[in-house]
C-alpha cells in the first residue's frame, strides 16, 4: 500500500498553472489550510478541477462493478498518471495499476505502486533498463506483453544478461487493429522464441485490447478467441507455474469483457484483470456515450442503479467579446483535449455578482488555438469579460496530460487537495 | 540577464520520459558527464530532442534578421516555455520575452526574465494577483494588452487597490479574428476607460497579432491600420510619457511585420517589438511552409542566404510489425503535435547494427493514439521491431508542451544538456 504522506510532503509547485498563492516551501499537505476557493477567484484560470465527491463515487462504482463479476481491477494509470489517485484506486481494492510505458511504470513505482501490468510491448534498451532496475526490488511484480519473436528475443537476451526473469503475456490482436498476434502462426513464432529464454522470460498469460474494435459482436468473438487460446495454451502447459493471467478491457467495453472473461474454468488458478482507466474522471463525450450503451445492455450495471459521473472540468475566463456572437475564452489546446470532441460549456459564474454557478447557455466552442477558444454565443446572451465558464470535456487522457497538477474541489468549490501528475 | 547556474543546479528528474539513467540527486549540470548517447540506447524512447547546433543557428538567424530591420525581438516564450532557452534568446540580444498567460509570466520571472510582454489580456483576480506580486520587484518590466472597457476597469480597480501601475497596450483586431478592438468606437471605449484609471494604468502603445489573417494583402492593411492608429494616438498624447511600443508578429509573418513596422517616425522614442516564437526549433510543417514564402518574398531573408533549420525531433521505437505494410510505433498524441500535420519519419536507425541513421523510407503516419502511431510502410521495407525512427514534427508549440524536459544533442547524438519546460 502507498504511504499517503509521500504526497503530502511534496512542495506546492510555485510556477505551474491553475494554482493559488502560496509561500515558497509550502507543502501539498498544507493546501486545504490555504483556503483557496474557485468562486472567490483565488486560483489562476484556466484550471483543471476534479469533483472530489464524484471521483469517490466513480472509484467505488467501478470497484463494485468489478467485484460483482468476481474479476480484478488494474485501472489504466496512463489516463491520470497521478499516483495520489493510484493510491485511492489501490485502497479501494484494485489488484494493481496498468501502465503504458516504462517511464510511466517508473513514476508509479517511485510513488509506491508495487504491482504493474504494462499493457504494451517493452522495447529498447533504455526502457528495458528502467524495468530491470525496478525488478531489483523483489517486492515489485511486473508484467508486460509480447507479440513478436523479435521482441521476445530482445527481452530474453537483455534480461538473461541481468540475471532476471521477466513476466510476459502474449498479446492477441485483430486484423486492422493495433499490436498483438493476428493468427496462430504469429503466436507460434512467439511461443518458439519464448522457448529459447526459459530462464529470463516467464509466460504468464494472455492479454487483449478490445478497444480497437467498435462493435460488440466482433469484440465478443475476439474475447472468445482469447479465452480459447488461454485454454489451449494451458492444456499444453505453455504457461509458467503459478497463477495464469487473462487481461482485457479499456474504458468503453469493460462490461462485455467482464461478461466474457468471468467464470472461466481453467483447472488452475486464473486471475482475470480488467483495465479501464477513464472511469475515475469519466467525461461527457466518448465515455458517456460508452456508458449509455453499458447501461442499456449490461444487467449488472443496471442493477447498480447509479452511473459514472463526469468529474473533470476545466474552468476559464471570458477574455474578450470582440464581436456580437463571439466570446474569446482563455482555454486552449494546451488545457483540454480537442481530439474527440471540443470542451462543452457546462456552467457560468460572474465573480463578485453570482453566489453559485448557473447553467451555461447553448454556447459552443467552434475553434481552439494553443491558448484560446472561440465560443459561439447568442448576441443577446448575458456574458461579460471576466466571467468564468466551466467546461466539461471529452477524452480525459488528453486533458489530464495538459496539467502537472489538478485541484480537487469540495461541494463549496474549495480546493481540498492538489493531485500531481507525472507524464 | 539570467544566471546560468539556476538551471545547472536543479536535479535531473527521476521519473520523466525521454531520460537516461542517473543517480538520485544528480543535477542538470552533470548531464554531459553521464555520457548518454541516443544511438547507444541510453535514453528511454520516445524522446524529444533538440539539435544543439541548429538551435544555435536559428537563434542567431532570427536575431540577425531582426537587427537588420532595426527592430527588437521578444521571442514568444509560450512555444518552448523553457527558461534555459529564454536565457539563450536574451543573451543573443532579445529585448525581452513574450508570454501568453500569467502563470507563464511567473515561470519566466522565477527563472530570471525581467522584461515581459504578455501578448494577451490579463483577466481574473487570480491572474492579476500573480502579476501584482511580480511587480513588487521594481526591476521587473511588464506589459499586457487590453481590448475592452470592461477589462480596463477590472485592471484599473485591481491595480489601484494594490497601489501599482500596470503598462498596457491597446490590442487591435480584425473582423473574424481573435481578440482586439475591431473599430474606432471600440478603441474609443477602451480609451475612455483608461482615462478613469490614470494612476493605475499606463497606456504604452499598440499591439496586433496578424497571424489570424492568412494572406499578405490583408495583413499589410491591418499592420498599416496599426501604424495609423499609433500615430493618431501619439498626436493626441494618448500614451503615457516614455517610449511608445508597437508590437506584432507571430512566427509566420514576421518578415511582413518587420517591413511594415520599421522606420516609423513618431517624433518620440518608439520601440518596435516582434514576437516570433517557433523559429528556435522551426519545423517541417506549417513553419517551413511559412519560411518558403518568406524567402521568396523578403529581400533581407534572401540576402542572409541561410534559412531556419528544423531542430526538434521525436525519436521512437518500432514496437510491433503485426501486418504487412503496418508498423506500430511507440509515439503517441502525448509525445508530438498532431493538429497541424502528423509527425513525419525522417531517419531510421537499427541499434547494434547501424553506425549512423539512414534516411527513412517513404513511410507515413496514418493515425495516432494516445501512446501509439500507425506507420504505413511498404511490406518489402527493411524495418524491424526495436528499430529507432526519428520523426520531424509540425507545430512546435504543441510538441514542446508534451515534454517536461528535452534532450539537446551534439553532432554525435550525445546528450549535452536537458532543458526543462514549465507549462
Amino acid at each position: 500500500m502507498i504511504e499517503e504522506n509521500i504526497f503530502q510532503e511534496r512542495p506546492i509547485p510555485t510556477c505551474g498553472k491553475g494554482l493559488g498563492p502560496s509561500d515558497d516551501g509550502a507543502t501539498l499537505g498544507e493546501v486545504p489550510a490555504l483556503g483557496w476557493r474557485l468562486l472567490d477567484e483565488d486560483l489562476s484560470l484556466p484550471v483543471a478541477v476534479l469533483d472530489g465527491a464524484r471521483i469517490e463515487h466513480n472509484l467505488r462504482w467501478m470497484q463494485d462493478f468489478i467485484d460483482r463479476y468476481g474479476v480484478k481491477l488494474a485501472p489504466h494509470g496512463k489516463t491520470t498518471m497521478s499516483p495520489a489517485l493510484f493510491q485511492r484506486q489501490l485502497a479501494a481494492g484494485a489488484w494493481g495499476i496498468t501502465l503504458a510505458t516504462a517511464p510511466q511504470v517508473q513514476a508509479a513505482y517511485r510513488h509506491g505502486v508495487r504491482r504493474v501490468l504494462m499493457a504494451n510491448q517493452l522495447v529498447g534498451r533504455g526502457n528495458m533498463a528502467i524495468v530491470s532496475r525496478l525488478l531489483r526490488d523483489t517486492g515489485f511484480t511486473f508484467y508486460c506483453v509480447v507479440d513478436s519473436a523479435a521482441n521476445v528475443d530482445q527481452l530474453g537476451e537483455f534480461f538473461a544478461a541481468q540475471g532476471q526473469r521477466l513476466n510476459v503475456l502474449i498479446e492477441l490482436g485483430v486484423a486492422g487493429g493495433r499490436t498483438g498476434v493476428r493468427d496462430l502462426s504469429q503466436e507460434e513464432a512467439v511461443l518458439q522464441a519464448l522457448h529459447r529464454w526459459p530462464q529470463s522470460l516467464a509466460l504468464r498469460g494472455i492479454e487483449v485490447y478490445e478497444g480497437v474494435l467498435k462493435e460488440a459482436t466482433g469484440i465478443r468473438a475476439f474475447l472468445r478467441r482469447a479465452v480459447g487460446r488461454l485454454k489451449a495454451l494451458a492444456r499444453v502447459e505453455a504457461f509458467a507455474p503459478g497463477p495464469v493471467l487473462l487481461s482485457g478491457a479499456g474504458s468503453a467495453w469493460f462490461d462485455v469483457v467482464a461478461e466474457e472473461f468471468c467464470g472461466i474454468d481453467l483447472d488452475r488458478p486464473l486471475e482475470v484483470v480488467l483495465r479501464p482507466g477513464c472511469y475515475l474522471s469519466h467525461d461527457v463525450g466518448i465515455y458517456r456515450a460508452a456508458e449509455t450503451r453499458i447501461h442499456a445492455e449490461n444487467p449488472v450495471a443496471r442493477a447498480m442503479q447509479t452511473s459514472l459521473l463526469p468529474a473533470l472540468q476545466v474552468w476559464a475566463y471570458v477574455q474578450s467579446l470582440p464581436e456580437p456572437g463571439l466570446a474569446i475564452v482563455g482555454l486552449g489546446k494546451r488545457d483540454a483535449a480537442f481530439d474527440a470532441g471540443l470542451p462543452q460549456p457546462a456552467s457560468h459564474f460572474r465573480p463578485g455578482h453570482d453566489t453559485l454557478p448557473r447553467p451555461a447557455g447553448a454556447w459552443q466552442v467552434s475553434t481552439m488555438m494553443d491558448q484560446h477558444a472561440f465560443l459561439r454565443i447568442d448576441p443577446a446572451d448575458d456574458l461579460a469579460v471576466g466571467d468564468m465558464i466551466a467546461f466539461d470535456i471529452s477524452h480525459p487522457c488528453l486533458t489530464f496530460d495538459k496539467w502537472r497538477q489538478l485541484a480537487v474541489l469540495d461541494d463549496d468549490y474549495r480546493v481540498v487537495e492538489l493531485v500531481e501528475t507525472f507524464f
